[in-house]
């Protein structure tokens, strides 16, 4: 039961708080959905080692910087389990801290992109460091996870309503991958103002972007906002820019995996291609993220490593070969918008404009870098 | 049989000439490749009635509109065929007439953006028309059809050696779709530029961007490339934008379906979007089409009729739905790239450039509209 071992566990239970929240903590397990397997089928997935956490990330069982962040938090609970009860005394503390610190960096290694797996991790090896016991240690870390995931469902409903008064008037939203309940621990980051829209029962309609390779906004938020009885129309990536220039579309929203300190974005691969058009186009484009995704550690786009994803994503469908083996292929999962095609940022602590350094900087509570 | 009666029939002899040309006349019977089979299977498949003509354009076993011109000008004589033995007298001419419009008709209406589809029936049907009989309507039908063949294949070679000479010192080219040997009666368009660039021994290497919803350019331009020895890397069509703003291409090249007389370019969906990013990044834009494909009759984008394709393309994949039945579809086969966003027209008439309206009017004879 390798396969068992490194996956985690499938089981039947239909738990609707998960469509809520496509992750969360029960009996000192993490449940997350298993988003590979949508929309097809719907079923959780529990994990209980720090190994098949990092194999969920990897291979993008559960996705979305926010969600990913939360993973990450609980794997660091996990992970301290793992090593067995805890021992009393100096050297069972000793023995905690190191361990901590090996999961906290097995961890935040699992995906490199979004900043918040690592802000998640090293907040809760954070708030456990300063533990007087082993036992006290692993309660610090499961409090500071919970905290994570509580604060991200919070800021979800911030960011939802701080969006919603943005848009006032504009209903037509394109939006490209997943950015909703799927993505996050509460009702996501973009997709979250739809929901909001459509709970003031303002009219709202989606366009939603395949989002080659994963066709996360096939799968994902068309599934989704069905689910939810929003009208959503699929396009293919390629039909975005003609959906624009054809006065299909009000504003464009997205989501991000990391927002550098200058407003520079890296959010999925495709991304780019769509600020540049609604910039063409004369249409507002909008990225909406908790400040957890925010890194004043980066300066600017060219900062941020951008994961390579494998070939077989692009070069394969439904395990068929679309393309012949000798063909190379580049597959990035993210691209760098600049700063200057964002019209705004959505964020938990409300609207940031431009210019974005010194808007950015008073919402992190810092100097302008 | 009845689907062996729509679809035309297989055989399982390898025509190498195929691989010159996706489209040729043997023996009183048009063949063609089956470009829907690619890149698993390469097959020909031989056309005998119009009816087969007709659904092979419809879903798109021949495409291209080079390609797609060349098939309706030998369907044509395939409807005259079924008709029966042209009988003697001016009222076999009148019958014969009768049938010519009646298929004329009938293929030009198969697919309605590529002006060459209209303009290579509608050439063979103008010379056939003044035949002093039925016999002779007949071989006139035959003779121009050959013509349009021929004359796109030279059409090739003129457009391809135009564009090595104009590309001199870019070897990085981005191109989308296919516009290769499967798409004309020779070498191509925009790919035939890429093979001269080869064929003289100069460095060139092709980044394809796959062309979703039905992946012509992972499944037909890779293989083509492949097959000749050419480096090609495939991306999805969300990653163009990030290969141009990284620095990795030198120049786009695409094809066309209808350029009307002011220069604004019908094109496979996904094209209007690699203009824009291509004129954000000040990367050289060219389309590569023969004149056969600019309609003087059309003054401008917005007068080009965009073909509505089935929902299944984008919903399904490989037979396998990737969204809920309940998303709504919007899949426009291709697009209008303004004339503004094209550096240059590559045509079998030399390099035509702005301001395209008289460009254009001069390499037709016309005065500019």
């Amino acid at each position: 039961m390798r396969a068992a071992v490194r996956t985690g566990r499938y089981h039947p239970r239909m738990d609707l708080d998960l469509l809520r929240s496509a992750v969360g903590w029960r009996d000192g397990r993490l449940e997350i959905v298993d988003q590979t397997l949508l929309p097809e089928r719907l079923a959780t997935l529990e994990l209980t080692t720090v190994a098949e956490v990092v194999d969920a990330l990897r291979r993008l069982a559960v996705r979305g910087a926010p969600a990913i962040g939360v993973a990450g938090a609980f794997g660091v609970v996990l992970g301290l389990d793992e090593a067995g009860p805890p021992r009393p005394g100096p050297e069972g503390l000793a023995a905690a801290r190191d361990e901590l610190e090996r999961v906290a960096a097995t961890l935040e290694g699992a995906r490199p992109t979004a900043v918040n797996l690592r802000w998640a991790v090293r907040r809760v090896a954070g708030a456990a460091a300063g533990a007087a016991d082993a036992a006290e240690l692993r309660r610090l870390a499961l409090a500071e996870a919970e905290a994570v995931l509580s604060e991200d469902r919070a800021a979800c409903a911030r960011m939802a309503e701080a969006g919603r008064a943005e848009l006032t008037g504009r209903h037509r939203l394109l939006t490209h991958c997943n950015t909703g309940r799927l993505a996050t621990a509460g009702v996501g980051t973009a997709l979250g103002v739809v929901y909001a829209k459509a709970a003031a029962g303002e009219p709202v309609r989606v366009l939603a972007s395949e989002t080659r390779p994963l066709l996360q906004g096939a799968r994902l938020t068309a599934w989704e906002l069905v689910n939810a009885g929003i009208p959503v129309t699929l396009v293919a990536d390629t039909a975005a820019g003609a959906a624009m220039a054809g006065g299909r579309v009000d504003a464009v929203l997205v989501g991000c995996d990391r927002v550098a300190a200058n407003g520079d974005t890296a959010n999925k691969i495709g991304t780019y291609a769509l600020a540049v058009l609604a910039a063409a186009n004369r249409i507002p484009f909008y990225v909406v993220g908790p400040l957890s995704s925010f890194d004043p550690g980066t300066a600017d786009g060219a900062a941020i490593e951008i994961e390579q994803r494998p070939a077989a994503e692009v070069a394969t469908l439904a395990g068929r070969r679309v393309a012949p083996e000798a063909a190379g292929v580049w597959n990035p999962a993210f691209d760098v918008t600049p700063a200057a095609l964002v019209t705004a940022f959505i964020t938990d602590a409300g609207v940031l404009r431009p210019p974005f350094g010194a808007s950015i900087a008073a919402a992190l509570g810092r100097p302008p870098s």
